[in-house]
């Protein structure tokens, strides 16, 4: 059993300067590591709550991103970050801004680690029409699918950020576990928050990033560092589970891109995204 | 027959200040205009020629764009518009940066357009490993395909692009040409620039957004204004006729993402992209 000191408010708490207006401070926790950093999904959580409060003020404000794109400039560590965020335009439907994450480098002087625009709105202000031709995954419930708490531990070592999600993958996608990857490069499986927090616009930027990289499933079991990760949040979710797929096309030159959709309990594609991300061949 | 006076080269020639660092100067023309506003293609390529500029430079030069994103901020007027790059991050294998597009409002004042970020490196230095399980479009020779030259001039006039691009729409995903649209939010076609000038990695940034939005072939023929485009340039394309795809799998609360993938003649997967947009439902 998983201890959840710290959950994901509380990893995405940005703290506003009193005295610096659209500087935010941060705390990166090693419980939100995976490889070398942390987690980018959660990083552009981090970023988009700091957008809500750059975008989000007024009667008018908007405080959920319909797009968002981090671009990931170099590894975060555990500890302190600084946040600055701009208001590139205020409209009366959509607001964009940016946001620089940057960490003391070795020196002492701020080494930028993320740079993020995004485009925000109010997603209450939809229209309710509806003709999404595509269709939910149909996975084996979350009692017959595979808890990652029962990763072995070195590898749990590798990926702390395991310990601060719930997650359920899919047997059909995980044959690389024993040596037998499908080959068709793809990751499926239930996604929620251990401590109950219900899913929102900004935990969906978490869950598209939370599955294996789909390079697992194509035999090639390398970590794979997010150059570019854009998402679509397309409506608020409901409470419960989410059903996360990736996938992918495209695996050429040592890159691949990423898809993602995240499905919620009441069976609407609340959020798309995609990736292109580094995959370190075997030699 | 059309007189392509003001080609793709010309279109997004950058050209520096020489008292400014990194502040360019370019002209939007009309002929590069679709609805309300210039291309956004275009407006991204010629984002990404300015990059070339601030990245390329110096022995171990970015010159490709690896991951490039637009946000549209405002629409654009054919006339004067500045570009402003910042470099994010030099690396070894890959380049980091941002440009700001603005033009002069009424006031006089800069008004801005988008606002881009991109990641560059040189494709020459990918592996020549491909594992890509998407496969190409079957489209009828380009022959057999429908040129916009056909289209009725009241629709040139809307869309003045059209006679700086050559394309070839696929009979099968035009059918709203006729009041018969497949319903299935698809379109395909052949691609080339009309001078003859090959396809690079920049002006992949422009083939991705030429077809028609995917939203006439849903029996909804408004034009849909781009929020967000994101494109990876994933190889350099041989030379000779593209084939383009794009689709839609979300077509929800007056939003859609459109997904393109770029083809070269040599059957391989160049570059796909993504974008967010808005869609004005019928009353």
């Amino acid at each position: 059993m998983t201890l959840h000191t710290y959950g994901f408010d509380l990893a995405t708490t940005v703290t506003p300067r009193p005295d610096e207006p659209s500087v935010f401070d941060a705390e990166l926790h090693d419980n939100w590591r995976i490889g070398m950093g942390i987690n980018g999904g959660l990083l552009l959580a981090l970023a988009g709550r700091a957008l809500c409060a750059e975008l989000g003020d007024g009667v008018d404000g908007h405080l959920d991103p319909f797009s968002i794109s981090g671009y990931y400039l170099s590894p975060t560590s555990p500890g302190r970050a600084t946040l600055r965020t701009e208001t590139l335009r205020r409209g009366r439907t959509v607001s964009t801004g940016s946001v620089s994450l940057t960490q003391a480098g070795d020196d002492g002087e701020p080494v930028e680690r993320v740079r993020v625009l995004a485009t925000y709105g109010d997603l209450d202000g939809h229209t309710d029409h509806i003709r999404t031709s595509a269709t939910p995954p149909d996975l084996p419930a979350p009692a017959d699918c595979v808890s990652t708490d029962l990763a072995p531990p070195e590898f749990l070592k590798q990926a702390p950020f395991l310990g601060s999600v719930e997650l359920r993958l899919d047997p059909g996608t995980i044959g690389w576990v024993s040596g037998t990857p499908s080959g068709r490069g793809m990751a499926r499986g239930w996604f929620r928050l251990p401590d109950g927090r219900e899913p929102d616009p900004l935990m969906l930027l978490l869950a598209v990033d939370v599955l294996p990289p789909v390079n697992f499933d194509l035999g090639v079991p390398s970590w794979a560092p997010t150059l570019e990760l854009t998402v679509h949040v397309r409506a608020k979710p409901a409470p419960g589970w989410l059903r996360i797929v990736h996938s992918t096309r495209n695996f050429a030159g040592g890159y691949l891109e990423e898809d993602a959709e995240a499905w919620d309990s009441a069976g609407r594609l609340v959020a798309q995204s995609r990736q292109l991300a580094r995959v370190r061949l075997p030699q």
